[in-house]
């Protein structure tokens, strides 16, 4: 395509993002023509800002601009329960829900051998020295259910093994809205072994 | 939602985007911030830079960094052939198909008495004084067919009717690869009236 050489820049920039084809790079480009100048210079200004001032937080890894992000600096937070996660995108899911009032910690990666990726290459040890300073921490292990979510919560579980913590992960079973008919087998037998009494 | 203040202004940005929902716009906000240093620089550039050069031809109105587009610049093009179109994006689309060898005009608009577009308001003089400057021109209308690019088809012929002109529009029809079954009425109507003769 004989795009002007500006358009064309900014349609390859487009297209590196995740989900943006072509044609709606296209698209997304012409809509930034389509800014006014002043929006224009603003949206340009935040990806140099964000790229420039977000940094991780020194205590759990979370993204943010200061030191300490908003959940480990804010005292209403439960400071003893921790939930583990892979990546910061984890976070903002769970803090969609609204209903965690722990803090998190983000592992930044998974085990796995197969990757070559072992325990010292993610963020465990700053994970252990934060449950060795607690009082009788919590820890949800909130890993996705895969052969690396899985080798990653049994390691958690053996490094903790002798320390005083509570440790939890979250229930597989079915997502709610699921067709029971359409669901497949590894889920529904989680679903089965980890099924809940509802009466005595 | 909680993100740091750098993250939420680029969400921002990215929701005003045509197609771009919330969720969308969180995760191409991370996607810029998982660019390198350079890349995202780059990218700001590329927005500031698309909307600081980029211009409009002098000639047909199409998207330029110069003051006459690459297509009217080119000589190997036939400066007879107008492919009359409502705004530039659709320029890009039939250069796409690579089969065009004309030039185009872009109207910046249809008439749409609804809205109170008339003729003045859009690029419909500059039209005529390229047609009235050509030997044997040959228009093809390439608007879309709804109330208000029908009325700029009509106004456009009545306007030309005393000049030197052939005038085209675009066949309607049944687009390649539908099912005749799923077909609208109208869709189907067009088809009829515009049956191609393949025999004698």
């Amino acid at each position: 395509m004989n795009y002007p050489r500006d358009l064309e820049k900014l349609i390859s920039y487009y297209q590196k993002l995740p989900g943006i084809g072509e044609k709606s790079a296209e698209r997304l480009a012409i809509a930034t023509l389509e800014f006014s100048d002043e929006e224009a210079g603003e949206f340009s200004d935040a990806i140099k800002n964000a790229k420039k001032n977000l940094t991780r937080c020194a205590i759990c890894g979370h993204l943010t601009d200061k030191e300490i992000c908003n959940i480990c600096a804010d005292e209403a937070r439960n400071k003893n329960i921790i939930c583990v996660v892979e990546d910061y995108k984890s976070i903002f899911s769970f803090e969609k829900t609204g209903t965690f009032n722990g803090t998190y910690h983000v592992l930044d990666g998974l085990i796995s051998p197969m990757d070559d990726i072992g325990p010292e290459d993610i963020n465990l040890s700053s994970l252990v020295s934060r449950v060795e300073k607690l009082q009788s921490p919590e820890l949800i292990l909130a890993l996705k259910p895969t052969v690396e979510g899985e080798a990653t919560t049994l390691y958690i579980k053996k490094i903790l093994e002798n320390k005083k913590v509570t440790i939890s992960r979250l229930s597989y079973g079915i997502p709610i809205g699921a067709e029971i008919d359409y669901l497949d087998n590894v889920t529904l037998e989680k679903a089965l072994e980890d099924r809940k009494k509802i009466s005595e």
